[in-house]
Parts: C-alpha cells; structure tokens; sequence
C-alpha cells in the first residue's frame, strides 16, 4: 500500500496552524507536494507563509492552473505577484486565462487544459490527437468537439473515439453536449454536470468558444462547498472556511453572533407583542403556561414546510412560479396537521383545564398550523423569485415570524372565548 | 439539438399519475425508452401498472442491472417474478448478483459489469481486452486489475493503459484502488467515491474478490437521496419519495404529523416547567413577557453548534472520538456569544424594566448559550457514537430540550435574584 496524501492530509487539518506546518516540513519532497495539493486553500495559505519562497514556488509550479488560482485568491497581492512571475510563460498564460474571470464564475473553476478536435476530422485523427496531448489535459475521457474555428459544437466521449470505426468522421457522432458558461455561477455549473452525471462539461465564452472544461471531480468540490453553505445558513450561522477544529473559536463566534443578534431582534416582536396582551396574560396566567408548547409546535410546522420547499426546489421539482401551487398545497397540509394536533390538543386541555380553555388551545393549533405551514413553504419561493438565496430565509426566520403572528392569534381567540 | 430524454423526464414528474402515464404513451418506442430510464423508481413503478405487459418487458430489458433491482423494490412480488423470468439468463444472472446483497448495501447499488485484468497481463493486450468489452462494461475508464484471480490487486485508469508502453505489464503500473466492500452501506462507498474524486470504485466482497463497480454517477444518486433524507430529518420531517408536486397530500401530512406529535409531546415538558412556577409567574407576570425571546435565543444557539458540528461529522473533520475537544470549543464559544447577549439583554431590559429584572435577563441569556452550544454541539456526536443518524437528533429535539432546561434556569434566576 503506497503513501495516502488524502487521509495524510486529513489528519493535518485536524491540527493547529503551528503543529500542521511541522508535520508538514517533515515529509520527502515528493510527498509533501502530493499532501500540499490535497490542502484546502486557505491551509495551503498557511503553509506558504510559513515555507522558503523557493520550497512554496516548486509546490506552486506543479499545482493545476485552477487550484493555483484558489490559492492565489487566499495571498497578499505581493506574495502572489512573486508566485506568478515565477511561472513558466505557458503556466502564467493557463493562470492568466482562469484569472480572468469573475470569483465565484465557472471561468473561475475550470480546467484551461482542454481536449478539443475538430468536427471533420475522422475517428482515428481524432483519438491519434487526444492521445498526443494526454499528458497536458485535464481529462481525456470527454473530447469537445469544434467547428473547426473555437466554436463548441458537441462532445464525444474517448469511448465513442474508440468505439468508433477510424474512417468515420467526428460529425457523424458527436453528441450535442450540456456546455458551462465561463460566466455563469460556478454553483450552477457544477449542479447541472452533477445531475446530468457528466464526467465533465465543456466550458464556453459568450461567443460559445471552447475556453476549458469543468470535470466532475471540481464539481463536486464545488457543491461539497456549496451545500455546507446552505446547511450552515439554514442552521442561522455563517459557513466557516476551515475545518471546524482548525477554526479559531473566535471564528466560530463571528460566524454565529450576528444571526443570534437579528434573530433576537426579530424576537423581541414577541415581547411587544406579549407586553400588548400582559393586561389579558394577568387576568388569566395560566394561558403563560402554553406559550412555549404553541410557539413551539408553529415553528416546528414552519420548518417542516420551508424544509421540504427548499429541497424541492434545489432539485428543480419546484420553481417560482409554482407558488400558486404550494401554497395550495401547504394550506391542505397544514389543515390537516391543524386539526390532528388541535383536536388532539382540545381534547387534552379540554380534559385537564377546562373546555373553555381547551377550546382556546385547540382552535390556536388548527390556525397556527395552516398559518405555519402556508408561511413556511411560500419562503423559500419568495427568496428564489428575489434571487435570494433560499437558505437565507432560513428556518429561524420563519420561526420567528410564526413565533409574533401565533402569539396574536392565541390571545385574540383566548379574548373571544374566554372573554377577557 | 436532439430530444431531451432528461429534461422531459423532468417535466413529466411534475405532472400527477394519470396524466404523466397519457403523455408517456405518446411519445415514439425510443424515446419512451429512453425517457423511462430517467425516471425515478417509484414513478417507473406507477408506469408499469398502467403500461401493457409485453411493454415492460421491452424497457426492462433494456435497464441496467442496478436500475431494474430499484424497479424491482418498488414492484409486488407477482410482477417482480413475470418480468425477471422474461430476461435472457445472462441479464437475469448479473441482476441475481444484484439482488443478492441486502437493500442499502453497496452491492445493491453497484454495476455487475465491471472491465477486469489479470495484473501480469501487459498494457497492449489489456487495452485490447477492455476494448473488446467495450459494450458490456459499466466503465472503461476504471480498469479494475486482478491478481488472477478474482482477487482485487488495484486500479489502472483507461488513461494510464493508453499512455503506457504496450509491452509493460500492468503489474508495473497498477495503482492501489480505494474499494468499495458489496457489503458497506452504499452511502459510505458513494460519499467515498465523491471525498476521493474517482470516476468509479471497484467493489469487492468480503474475500477481496472483484463482484461490480460503482460509478461516479451512481455515487451522486445516492448522495442526492442521502442528503434529501438528512435535510428533511433535520427539518423535522419524513423524506419524501416521489417530487414534492407529485406526491399526494396525505403522504406529506404522514410525512410530518409523527414529528410533529413527537416534538409536541417534547414541548409539553414546557408545561410542566411553566406549571411548576406558575406561583412566580402570577407574582410578576412582566416574567412572561421574556419566554419566547429567551427560548428562542437558546434554541437558535443550539442549532447553529449542532449544524456546525453535524457537517463537520459528514465532512469527517470530527469523529464522536473528539466529543471533550467539541464540548470544549462549544462551551467556549457559548460563553462568549452569552457574554455579548446577556450585556446586550441586561442593558436594554435594566434600561427598560429595572436593573434587577435586567440582570435576570443577562445572567438567562449567558447560562443558556453555554447550555445551548455545548448541548447542541454533542447531540451529533452522540447519535454518531449510538450508531444512530446524527440528523435525526435533529434540531428541532435541541430546541425542546433546550426550552425546557432554559425555562428552568429563567425561573431559578428570577426566584433568586427578585426573592420570588
């Protein structure tokens, strides 16, 4: 069993800054390249600062043009400029080309390193050139096929070349192929190579010029980064950018108050709200005790729907304009919901407190639940439709919202009811 | 452009059964073949009810063992039966292979059809024996190379065989494979697959022999179905099977109601609590104002240290081994997060309702973050450790425990601090 960089690597991260760089000074030169193109970039960062201009430079020469870009991104500007020159003119041109797009653009996470053939060229050409520039492509097992000047006109996979009788031309068997914007969302390119299953896609200019290629192994990085994200947001705090024992606690905390603090402020709603009803609340402090059970149960329902909502629509099942239908859908549900959890919770209280106040309780539920659940599904199609991102208006926000609106709800019921 | 068998599939599964069944008969045989191929198990099934006989058959012919395995869940036994004994043995015996391993199982998952060679053959005649399999391998691009046996020894790409000189054996050059075992979860193999970046992974049984392979593809179906579960569990929810549009609304009200019963049943806890001091509340019942404010806070602090630590889990940059490190980290950043509420909180509330009350509201917010992050933060670890789903201890139990605990320490404080 030979040197595992991967699972090297993984246990480098699990150190501090310090230790990692030690660890990492020990390691035979081939093997320190190997693990230094495993890092993350902000680690690889680190490591720079920490390492001989010439040791960093020799790392950096190897590097693929994409990942140097990444670490690039993570330098100071002088730093970066002395790494740059350093290039050959061919690298430094394959650098320059990513560099030129946008952060965060497809352009930006693509491989330059394309194979490309022309469409009248015949199957045996064809495979004889991919074959030639083996060693300078990023992959090989997907060809963009050309019009002969840049322009993309399909793919061929090196399977159809080899399948393929040598005479045949390339046109009678190119596929029409899903290509990448180099100045669309890198996100988006990536999800579209995922779940169409590509080993990669084409990357085009606005021109459809072939500029390079996004294989899927860059794509799933790109959506592990994506989604951790998402499901940070979700959980109301920012993603951190290193591994979770690397980060200073300091990080962490930055990457949580703030949400804490807006989310607070969104709760205080409920203070006022409730300070509205404190007249009502010291007539009858019982109703006090059910506040955190009704609030509770809204917010879960909320979440339930905004959940399910997001996910559909990250999976395309779902889109805008289908809001009509959600929230038709979500009414029905949460009507449902409202009246297993409400006649169950009438029936309880009723038992327990009173009918009175079981009525309160009950009818709270059922109103709570329809607004809950219509609320929470129609979200995340409001933030799409803004071209927000979906898992920013992100659970918390829901519940807070559910938590201010269900109070309103109980206490006008209880008044009506209970006349108080 | 060429019909798109995927975005149709797509358009197809937003519409409801009958309709869906109607429009796929009028599409020509092969693009219904194709069309049928793309989609998702439980909507083949509805198909299948609904197609001719001698229809179905033709399709399942045509599928790829693994697929038809899917299909074959989804189906009752009876039809199961018809349309296996109409495959020719060959298919027949790779799907048996299939079928033999456990649901959930890799091997369920995996391709029987994977490209096989002895490492002391050399590179000219192994290319030569992959490409003359060309069509009945799953991938030619992972070789998975054996010792003769069925024993696996490594892996060589497609691309190395190409680059190598014909005459050297692969012995020479075969790479040691990460391998996925038939018997593992299938969404263990899959997110190794993606972790590790490879096109496919060979799958052995438990005496290392070469039994299939799993493609890259497949690792992202799975992954996709894995993650849709996770998030849903998260949300508090049960995952759906079919898109949201096309699944029926009983089946979303069963997907939430037994959560929702469950985490009322938590959230009852909050009863009790409130019951015991509702002697308190009734003395000062401005004490009632601050419960959704600081439940809420707490719960959202919870949920952001569960978040953070359950990615760090998925992402293996944390292991249930670490749970001190991560109850330290957390309770560390609970402190400094309730450092700034609770001053922030003691200073508007003493501003606003007295120092004494606004010191209740400080010290509350400052106990429940440390409780709420370090809570919060070991949850995940724990349900890793008891071999349980870390998001199903999902957020919405942090929240409920958290409530309850919370309400306590708020009324100990008060009751100390005003002598209630």
């Amino acid at each position: 069993m030979t040197f595992d960089a991967q699972a090297f690597t993984e246990e480098l991260e699990r150190l501090p800054a310090r230790e990692r760089a030690i660890q990492f000074r020990l390691l035979p030169k081939a093997r320190a390249l190997d693990v230094f193109e495993h890092l993350d970039a902000p680690n690889q960062a680190d490591l720079v600062h920490l390492l001989q201009a010439d040791e960093t430079a020799s790392y950096f020469e190897e590097m693929d043009p994409d990942d140097r870009v990444d670490l690039l991104d993570e330098l100071p500007a002088k730093v970066a400029t002395r790494l740059l020159s350093g290039l050959t003119p061919d690298e430094r041109a394959l650098t320059a080309t990513v560099l030129g797009y946008p952060k965060g653009s497809t352009g930006r996470e693509m491989s330059p390193e394309v194979a490309v053939v022309p469409q009248d060229m015949n199957a045996g050409d064809a495979l004889a050139r991919v074959l030639d520039r083996l060693h300078d492509s990023e992959t090989i097992y997907t060809v963009a096929v050309s019009d002969g000047t840049r322009r993309l006109v399909g793919v061929v996979s090196l399977r159809d070349l080899l399948a393929a009788d040598p005479a045949t031309p390339v046109a009678d068997f190119v596929r029409p192929a899903d290509r990448a914007l180099a100045t669309e969302r890198a996100e988006d390119a990536a999800r579209r190579c995922a779940e169409r299953r590509r080993i990669a896609l084409p990357v085009v200019d606005n021109e459809d010029r072939i500029v390079g290629i996004l294989t899927v192994d860059d794509a799933l990085r790109i959506l592990e980064e994506a989604e951790s994200e998402d499901q940070a947001r979700q959980g109301g705090t920012e993603p951190l950018r290193r591994s979770y024992l690397s980060t200073p606690i300091l990080h962490i905390v930055r990457s949580r108050v703030v949400w804490l603090l807006v989310l607070a402020v969104g709760a205080s709603l409920t203070v006022q709200v409730l300070e509205v009803f404190e007249h009502t609340l010291s007539q009858l402090v019982v109703l006090s005790v059910f506040i955190p059970l009704l609030i509770g149960t809204g917010g879960n329902t909320g979440n339930q729907a905004a959940t399910t909502v997001t996910r559909a629509l990250a999976l395309g099942e779902v889109r805008p304009s289908d809001v009509l239908k959600v929230v038709g859908r979500e009414l029905a549900t949460g009507a449902v919901l409202g009246l297993s959890l409400g006649g169950l919770g009438f029936l309880i209280t009723g038992l327990l407190y009173g009918w009175a106040l079981g009525s309160v309780i009950g009818l709270t539920l059922f109103t709570m639940c329809c607004l809950a659940a219509s609320v929470g599904g129609t979200m995340p199609l409001l933030a799409k439709a803004v071209k927000a991102d979906p898992a920013v208006f992100s659970n918390p926000f829901i519940s807070t919202f559910v938590d201010a609106a269900g109070l309103i709800v109980y206490f006008l019921i209880a008044k009506a009811i209970l006349g108080l």
